[in-house]
């Protein structure tokens, strides 16, 4: 007898038919034998819907409002599957993110969690239920206020549950089959990964890879949950996330995937003064408007000018703010002119192959440049490379790089011999 | 400066234009310099919508879910309407039934208010916040789920909370101008009452009429709440129900209206063995099956035959229950004969001016003599008469009755001369 952690999406429960489905997928595991806790997000595009009314509303409104509106959300998907599994003769019992001991900061509409107390949970499975928690919820540590934990924040409450529970699994139910080598759309002989250590998995939503969210599985790597990200319309096997990279055997580290990432925009400084502290003067103006950076370059100074110039990249939805506070401090921060670039995408290649393998980054350039592609920005980590590229040569980045390092179809991927990176 | 508790029903709040409205209309009570706690219903239809839902999920489901699942209704509205307030510059806090300490009976559906405990919503008031809490909903004395109250629980809330508050007044914020001599749907001159007493008003709920639940009146009375009820389209002033009718000046009791009610089954035990105890047996029946039983008449036994006739009326949506259930132990209970008649009405006069007045009963067998209309069943209260009659007579009872007492235009009551009811 294992204790599982199930979490279903919107997409999954957004009618009466596909909640009865789900109904009956959990009771399937209850009758097993085995303890189930449930986490359901809002039905379909409830959240949206209730945002917009919301905006009708007031423009602006409280953040605390909205959280107290949003959570309205999964307080009614949880209690029709909890109807729902009742009707298939099984008891249930449906606690909301405060009951069920999800304890967070009091960032409104951003929480984080602190501090899981599940031992409501652990009673009602104790008394043979099936315990349903509402997901993306928790209360505020210091205000006792309802709060939301953000974009994903289902998932997150389904892996903080599990670790808090010590649970044998994270189910988490999507409607994809699992993690792939590529994005299906783009790719067409995209394949799908059995496994992903936790360390590429990061990497990979860190780069766009929509499955899941990465501070789900931050947390999940931090509790050592293990995570199976799984189609709800299947019964196939999904990808489970679980293990790091240092466990990793020289020969099962491969190259996992490539992701992309349409959402940023790039942002130029040119000729910011080139002595200390200019820079950072940049970084923490934007950072103090809550925006984040994500790739950073700054160019050698230009002999003699003691100029130099700083781009990185931001979200797309941050970008008019950035440049307005940026133009506004023009003097203070010394540069002589902002040119702001939203038709960019980014494209990442990920994998713990990648320490091992010599000329990974050399293969990843010639890929591009043999297809006509302009790099623009690169950064790397341990196990990644990241370009940006032209919006319109995304896709077709994509491709090649998936080719050019054989992540598709049914072949393992290929060694690179050459020297360094 | 007062403590005024308004309560907005689900018409009222149908729409985000409406919730705008209902906000401006808050915001304008709290810049007169007043405290305001404000109770809300569920938007427009989203009770029924939700409760459909569950039950295209399972038709059965449990009643612990169902609450959870429809106390989300009264989150929605009440924090949309505290976004609402927040932009029109506004500190406000919305609070559930349970943090604003509505503590309840266990009764899933039907729960009643058994504590108030309003220290939070006091709190709030006190930093000067428009306090919104959760219409319908509570929280179990005992195993601390949520609950609500049934039907009308919005009114019963703000009653309960002016009551804990002291306020000054609960206004109840309807989409009817107030308490009417009649349904004017009906009755072309129906008359707009401007006082009731707590008596009366109870007898006209209990009767039919449906501006207020007959539980939230009985709160009212018992606590010496005043309560306004008014319109949330216009600014005209409505009824106030207040005082008794034991305060009453004999000059100022008088016949408030006539109130109907199609609700009501009748159901005929014939032959019924005419000895103690058989006609309780029934009752207890009945009374385990949780169905109320309203008028009764019990005929005398026909002479010699040791036989009577028991006739009770019943709401009509338990009618088959309690037929089938009767039937069932016929043997036992030892009647010859059931009959059932769901098309019939229930018309009543109420007016604590009934007691001082000669001749009311004459006056009202008269007048729907006169119109043809056949009576069945009668009972009187001390201020009030209610008859059986035929459904399709219904509509002229009541308005025969409404101009046999000259209760329309803006005439006085007619005091009637003759001897005894």
């Amino acid at each position: 007898m294992a204790l599982v952690v199930q979490k279903f999406g919107g997409s999954s429960l957004a009618t009466a038919e596909r909640i009865r489905r789900v109904a009956e997928r959990i009771v399937e595991t209850k009758k097993q034998g085995h303890d189930v806790v449930v986490v359901c997000s809002a039905m379909g595009d409830t959240t949206d819907d209730l945002l917009d009314l919301a905006r009708q509303v007031a423009p602006e409104g409280s953040p605390r409002e909205r959280d107290m509106l949003l959570t309205a959300g999964e307080r009614i998907s949880n209690a029709l599957v909890a109807i729902a599994i009742h009707g298939l003769g099984v008891e249930a019992r449906s606690l909301t993110g405060k009951r069920a001991g999800v304890i967070t900061t009091g960032s409104h509409g951003n929480a984080r969690i602190l501090q899981m107390d599940p031992g409501r949970v652990r009673r009602a499975l104790d008394d043979g239920e099936v315990v349903l928690v509402a997901g993306f919820q928790g209360v505020s540590q210091d205000s006792l206020d309802v709060t939301t934990l953000g974009r994903g924040g289902s998932d997150t409450t389904a892996v903080a549950l599990a670790a808090a529970l010590r649970a044998d699994v994270c189910e988490i139910y999507t409607d994809v089959d699992g993690v792939f080598t590529a994005d299906p759309r783009i790719v067409g002989d995209a394949r799908k990964l059995d496994r992903i250590t936790y360390e590429e998995m990061l990497e990979m939503a860190a780069c766009g890879s929509k499955v899941l969210m990465l501070r789900c599985v931050e947390y999940a790597r931090r509790y050592h949950v293990p995570v199976h990200v799984r189609s709800s319309y299947t019964d196939r096997v999904g990808t489970t996330v679980s293990g790091s990279i240092a466990e990793l055997a020289p020969e099962r580290a491969a190259l996992t995937g490539v992701a992309h990432d349409r959402s940023e925009a790039k942002l130029t400084l040119v000729g910011l003064p080139d002595r200390p502290g200019y820079a950072a003067r940049v970084f923490r103006a934007v950072a103090d408007a809550e925006i984040s950076i994500d790739m950073v370059l700054q160019n050698i100074s230009r002999s003699g000018s003691g100029r130099t110039d700083l781009t990185f990249t931001l979200p797309k939805s941050d970008g008019a703010r950035a440049v307005a506070l940026l133009e506004s401090r023009r003097d203070a921060l010394g540069f002589a002119e902002l040119r702001y670039d939203d038709r960019i995408g980014k494209v990442s290649l990920v994998g713990a192959g990648m320490k091992s393998r010599a000329g990974v980054t050399a293969t990843f350039c010639d890929a591009l440049a043999e297809a006509g592609i302009n790099l623009d920005l690169i950064t790397t980590s341990e196990i990644r490379i990241s370009v940006l590229v032209a919006d319109t040569d995304l896709d077709d980045a994509v491709r090649v790089l998936h080719t050019a390092f054989g992540l598709g179809g049914t072949e393992p991927a290929v060694v690179y011999a050459g020297t360094g990176r």
